[in-house]
């Protein structure tokens, strides 16, 4: 949304031929700005609850730096995933309070840490490789202002690693499950809760795991009734959606 | 569980052998009935927050009606799915009062009405031909205790039809979107609103869908961040989750 | 291997040109009877511990009937699996004591029932659905000479149904899992024994499953280390190596 | 074809054997120079209406060297695509006037800027990370005489971003969406024109994206009935169909 | 779009809030019809340029007259696709003068016989298995005012069918290309004339032609620069895009 | 080619204007005759050493015999494969002495019986499953001339029944192989000759056979040099190169 | 298992409120050691008849050595796979007796050389490329007790080779094939020997080996009623079965 | 083989036990010379027409000068293919007149130049960059014996580069066709010759090519009869199996 438009809605709400309500409305939907190879989403956070999230992958180090600046001036808090050590560097020289998590590969502005949610966040790995994208899920979810619970390599072929863990889980608000391999996890977790468990395939494995195609088939197929599958590793979409979930009632 | 199981927890309890917290956490976990073809899982409303589901395909007409009973002495709601008219001829013989919902393949026994969501769920189809699974989930919903607002056909070649929707989409605790073909709408719908949406890949499509598999992968690498999916046809899936969703505080 | 081939072999051991040992070994490995359409391996029971097993499906009623009967004349046990109660009808009109076992389409005479196991073989299955291929499995072994425990209905979304099993998996010699749409059962019951787990998949499932597919990766990819996997819906498969399992020394 | 196969037409033609009509068809039917590793087609400006665009990848650099050298002594334009900064440095050396495009890895003769298209391209991308492909299809459409639109991530999941341009997009002759991921952005700008749309598939993406597969189901399945498809990442072919559309009655 | 909406608009119209240029705007963007089941898009063809054609495949006999009526009123010509003959004995009831196409499996109302296109449309078949689908296209496109040329049977195997036809190749304004197998012939007539090809994979072969794609596959990968392609068995589509090439500038 | 296309090419002739060596070529590779639904290539037998052969699939029982009088009329032999028995109900009414072959599904006239191959060549299948289309590759080339052996029934899982047919494969200009499964003879009998080896996959099998496909890829991935492979169930294609091979010098 | 509960049971043990039975087992089925990035099973061996194995790839340096000390302070013999020479230098230095198999990227300690099996095993590979999965299978089988016999380089291309080893094969008590490209050594070893087949496809190959799919399709289909499956390159999994497979009754 | 089998066999003749033919016999099968990572086929030129060839691909360079040397000391004549020139700076040390082939990446020893071949070999690529490949195959054939003639570059978009080409073709034996991106060369080449054309799909191609898979999918569904396919770039498979049809009866 270039400034002109945003001047002519507030001269139609001046003079009276569109209502406050409706101005108000027009700008939460269209608000963008345009800076050539990127649409900074302004908007998004009135209208999704979160500001924009900068997915790094596949994009140069200074479109990062480009939307960091825009989103910095607005959000109180920003996220960069899928980034680099590198491009923490000139993050970091952009604003010095800028924080890097080597164990997801995540870049983090923290400013706002007001708690949203209204119960507790569980996040488990079928095994210790799984916990880089589990780490995703968590980081996302603590700067969504959300309590978290992690419960790392709880595979099924050991299943009183799991059974051991029942009464955190049993007590959370939401479930986050990660694995790879044979995508298991998420039916048996899923038959012992009566919340919601969003599912997270990762491309750990080997041969016939097909870079996390068996894992996401599996967890697609599960026998429980209450799982919900993400894109193979996307620790962040799955950190996002369980922060929605724990939010007391979110539309009005 | 066998009746010898429950004798000897309730003789470990009543010794003083076992505590009372012990011995229900024991009965809420272990306490299900063979049947030999099928163990009826009685604890599963405890543990999962409803009844356990038939699901009837692959399922003979003795199984069905065999499992049905078991459930019908506990629960006051039975849901069969993936069933048809002539097991309804058989359901309706154990309990007259059994409901046959032709738009989803379903029998229904809905004796507890009780409603126990906090907000609304919006249930959206891409198409006409999508109808049926998302009627499966607006059932499974409604059945849960829900009120649930459907609009169906509101694909994205025709976009003012699902922004003719926004309000009702935006006011909504969870929204379920049910689409063949591309699967695009729920991209569409999640940059609409700030509560999770639950995506449903239809078998609708032809040539190239494979039977569903365009639209599953198109929603699991949505580029809204507030969506999940669950398998393709799985109305009662998404039903089941939102129900969960739209519960305040289900763990304890 | 025709008339005039075993005729040159003891006349070549009648003048003392080959050993007794070399005739045996001859006639072990390359006996068979050529009926046109088929080469009936009388050699198999002696070079594989069993007989040759008649795969009914894309067989003609003609076919089956003349293989049948050719092995019933030097068998004393005979198995025709994937068939149908039309086939059933020709063969007891060829041997009356033929058996039609219609919980997994399979035909049998079982003349010699020496028990040949030095352990028990349990079977179970994640789903109702999935029994008719569990009960291949069950037949063969049976057939084959083994004591089989059957555990239905037994999946990972409510674990405490196959924990409560516990004891009669950890005394088996070999168990066999049998489970349809995610396929996780083979992993959490490899973590509970310590024998083979021979893990089957089967078609059951929808969308996703992708006719067995999903189970069948899910199967292959498990984190536990005793689990081997056979094709989709191969029961018979299954059963036949528990039993070379459960055999003492087979080789000599 | 060979200077003999020229001369021979020719002769024929001269003494009267073959009429002028006919020649001219066999030649420009007929006609391309052989390299030894490569005919030359020049016979393709007038059959295709573009001289032939040399696919860089794969072909050694001598090789591109070569082919780039015959084209430019007959075409006064001529494009590189999928190449390198260092294929470019040999080919300044042959022509220095030629361009290197770092935004499309692609090398341009552009001495022919004739204007050739009766209305204008619009070219859109879903994300800042599509826009190398698209910048392929822009630059081929400027050198084949078009006037290009770029319009830069415009993803559905802030749908008014796309509708803020709907103006622009309804006044062009064609429009090329270009999308990674879920590729949906093609089925709703598809319903805002009644012009064809070119979808092009990116490779964008990650986890089940599957390199694009993903994106090109999704586009291939539009319910929008004027989209058609062209290869992953195809930026080319989308530029080349384009200009082919917007130019008037072009085979006479 | 509901009466009340409409009635807004033209209050604000009437009152001089809004310009006519701005009701007419958003009303052709907003208008549609819901009649429970289905949203008819009336706004359709002055939005794209022909009216909504009715997707047979998947709807009862019930919505397709639903729909049918509702266009009837508003529209000269009605398509319906992927039909049947039973149900053409319904919609006859309702408009006598429609038309049953055996060798497209379509219903057509075909009152307005404008011609709109400017040149003429070549519809090529591989084999004579493709000609229902190619049917589809070519009445398509007859429907939206074009003027058509069909060649059938002219597959790659005898390259000199098709060059027979290259004079009428090299006249037309777009060629549709219709085949299955192997999927060759895009590639080939791509090369022969200088307008866009639109290549329709069919699902005619056997063995690993997989329902279509080794069709669709290779005509994705033509090397033929001006080939875009649509979904497998996509006559419609084809026809469609066809007709919106051949139209004098659409958009204004 | 219609008549006119021949009568100037004759004219031409005539008078001098293209030599007798000209005009045979031209008319040997462009002549068929038009029928509308079908192009019939009767050039073909001259072109390709075999008249078309009519695939019965996909056609209707009013084409087939169309083009099988078409033929009838310039081929002493003539064959309509995948056909059934309905359609030659009619073909027998066109043209009595026409054979059925029920065991391939195939429809023959056979009138010249001069035998053309140098060798013999020796077909053999798996399993019995698989002897319909082994029939169809024998039928094919007996009636293109050559003598062929059936080895029925000879599947690795029983080594010895192949190697007991050792000396008739060694013996053979070139051998045909037919599998399902896994696909494994090819391989090894591959290894056992110094000819061509055409490995034909079928969709016999279960479960992970997925239609053929498991044989398909494991005889492309043959580790024996000298096997080629054609589609799945290709019974035709087979039988027809391996009578090319068989034949002496074909082409001059 | 952390410490508190292991001395709650030996508390609720020593005051008789639970058996010695009872107190065993739930030490042995609950005891696990957690380290933050990972749950060390120590009760593995009990339960499994093997310590856990450290399966190396995807884990940090520091993550593996910190699991082996943890493993090494209670087991006699520990595996590392999937490793490399680096990690070796750091394993040394923890453990100097520690062995580093280049041929296996394999690490073990070897203190407990107990030989534990009742027969031999063999081991057999198509190719030269295989030698390493089953070198990894052979040091897994020797360290868990058992006499193993080698046969590299017996592909079914040359038939002779694999038949010579015969007599090893027939006196085997489980035969392990490694096998890539078309998989088809699993069908012939399984046809000539009466005992357990285990078959594990490689990713050797090339082209449409598609990474091993190939070979892992044409196992899964084996004629042969002996031979099940695990993962792609599993050498580990096949060496671990067999072991249990060699063991007298293992379960008690 | 090892030396005491051999001796048994002559011991066996020497007294008569054998005949001279079937010792003939069993040598030429068994013959093989086990160098313990491999077992070296030296009866393979008997039984096979060549040589073995050694594969280099995956096989280390210690491993490929320990077959090779056992090669050369009974072959004129051998071929390493999927090598490298670090290789050959070893073959080099072992036999001075070994040839280093770039464009194939092959490594040659050609003693024996023998012609072998009836007729002659062509081969054809569809672009410049399937060269290496089709280079692969020329080599290979020349080595066996056969004169080639080569074709680079005619692919189908330029339709009259192949026709060109006609005579050459319709004068060969035998013609390989490889080809990448949609692989429709080797139909157009089989309908215009009556000898068997052997298909090479190749990985040439972006995007939906997935690596060579819809070139392979082509080739296999391809209309003209006599085309057969080997896996994706198996050049020297093309080259093995043309070398066979090329010569004169074979087997005997």
């Amino acid at each position: 949304m270039n400034e002109s438009e945003i001047e002519k809605i507030l001269a139609a709400h001046a003079s009276g031929e569109v209502s406050t309500e409706q101005a108000t409305e027009t700008l939460k939907n269209l608000s963008y700005e345009d800076i050539g190879y990127a649409r900074v989403d302004h908007a998004r956070a009135e209208r999704q609850g979160f500001p924009e999230v900068i997915f790094g992958q596949g994009k140069t180090r200074e479109q990062i730096v480009g939307i960091f600046e825009k989103l910095l001036a607005r959000s109180p808090n920003v996220l960069i995933t899928r980034t680099s050590v590198e491009v923490y560097g000139e993050i970091r020289n952009v604003f010095t309070e800028s924080e890097w998590h080597e164990s997801a590969n995540l870049i983090r502005v923290f400013r706002d840490k007001t708690e949203l949610g209204t119960g507790e966040i569980a996040i488990v790995t079928a095994g210790t490789s799984d916990i880089p994208v589990a780490e995703e899920a968590a980081l996302v979810a603590e700067t969504m202002g959300n309590r978290v619970n992690r419960i790392w390599d709880a595979g099924v072929a050991g299943i009183h690693r799991i059974l051991a863990e029942r009464e955190i889980l049993q007590t959370s608000r939401v479930v986050i499950v990660v694995a790879g391999m044979e995508g298991a996890l998420p039916s048996v977790v899923g038959g012992l809760v009566r919340v919601p468990v969003i599912a997270v395939p990762t491309s750990i494995g080997y041969g016939a795991s097909f870079s996390g195609l068996a894992a996401l088939l599996g967890m697609l197929n599960s026998c429980a009734s209450n799982v919900t599958v993400v894109n193979i590793d996307n620790g962040f979409g799955a950190g996002f959606v369980a922060s929605l979930i724990n939010r007391q009632q979110q539309n009005e």
